[in-house]
């Protein structure tokens, strides 16, 4: 369907930026039997080069998870202008993910491997009436007034290299080398009225580590628990679930570091 | 399903702030065959108070229109805390639409009649790479680049009472006492890198109005016409539409004033 300048050389790396809203995808993982975004793209990648196509994305989103900045490698197997393949790729997406940008990306370059950071955004909103429709797509509505101070305060423990194990999805402990430890270079808390943005940068980050946080966050803002309490998780690993986990559509991927 | 105090007096008249994504909607007025704002909430009445129960709205919004701040009132049956009819709508309600707020009105409040006015913001985004889709379900992106002295200039001309006849909707021109005569009280034109928003407020809007007044906008901001056209259109009603219509998902009824 898209007219592509084949025989312009061999194909190449190309990197691409990608956008999505999380409801509609069990996650950014190829599944066999549910949607999702690397499922998506994929299936459009195959549309325009009609051969099978893989993509590597910097980091697996889980569902219900949104993304501003995720990034994925492919190796295309004809010649195309990456803003001609972000084109015709957008063509074939449905309107929940799109292609923001593409580019010629060198050989060496791998999405997830030469990673060297990334920064989440969770979005909450403190107790008040309810949000909007369009802002509730990512936004937690706790049911708590929440203490500025104190969130802030426990957030500031997070900046440096700990063990997350406390913080990691059961069963998905951190493997390889570093284990569950991880070092969190910053951990920003933006209020605004109501509206509360907990801000995350680090060099990886264990699975559902960021929703723990925030969840760990929560507990600490509406007074149920205290800086003790969290400092005693990053000091030695809870067993099970500190606090309840925040719910995934307020967790956005807002951008991998290279 | 929800326990009502019922039995303390009459019912009373009831005021509602309500808010809309617009694409799961043929529009606000309730149709027979079709998925409406105000059938989801007289549907939602009607699970509260077992009778059915009717809603009036500020204004018609369109397919696709969105809503922050939407106002309607109706006469509860039953005498019911505000604060608890909201609570119990939005369990009834799909999450694409929500009572943001419920109040006591007296008995003369009439959410379309007493309206004096609203205001509208019409969101765009100029050319440039796609837009997240989170973003892009109320933003239209044109595919021009735009002129902002142009378009503010245009937007000045709106401002005071004109005859809006080449901004309705075919087959939708005013009736009563005002034919298509509304008085625009300010057309505020803010820019912020690629994103535009066109803020209108006014007396009255006619049916597709501030859409036609975007689409108009457009043309002037991508140097297709000039301030002498617009200046016509409001001069003398144009035959046919002057411009094509901007779509619906940029467009959110934002306030009503009273």
């Amino acid at each position: 369907m898209i007219a592509i300048m084949a025989g312009m050389g061999k194909g190449t790396r190309i990197g691409l930026r990608v956008a999505y809203l999380g409801a509609g995808f069990a996650g950014w993982q190829r599944q066999a039997s549910a949607r999702s975004v690397q499922g998506e793209l994929e299936r459009s990648l195959e549309r325009v080069f009609d051969r099978p196509v893989t993509i590597v994305g910097a980091g697996r989103t889980d569902a219900g998870v949104h993304a501003d900045g995720q990034v994925a490698h492919l190796d295309a197997p004809l010649s195309i202008p990456p803003a001609g393949l972000a084109r015709a790729l957008n063509a074939c997406l449905d309107s929940d993910v799109r292609v923001l940008h593409a580019w010629h990306a060198p050989p060496s370059f791998d999405a997830r491997r030469s990673a060297r950071g990334k920064r989440y955004r969770y979005r909450l909103a403190s107790a008040g009436r309810p949000l909007g429709p369009w802002e509730a797509l990512r936004t937690w509505q706790v049911p708590h007034r929440l203490d500025v101070q104190a969130v802030t305060a426990a957030a500031d423990l997070l900046v440096g290299t700990h063990d997350f194990a406390s913080f990691a999805l059961a069963g998905h402990a951190g493997t390889g080398r570093r284990g569950t430890e991880r070092t969190i270079s910053s951990a920003r808390v933006l209020f605004g009225g109501r509206r509360v943005a907990v801000v995350i940068e680090g060099d990886g980050f264990l699975r559902g580590m960021v929703r723990r946080i925030v969840g760990a966050l929560v507990e600490v803002g509406r007074s149920a628990r205290g800086l003790d309490w969290m400092a005693g998780l990053l000091r030695e690993p809870a067993v099970g679930p500190p606090a309840p986990t925040a719910p995934a559509h307020g967790l956005t991927l807002e951008k991998v570091f290279y």
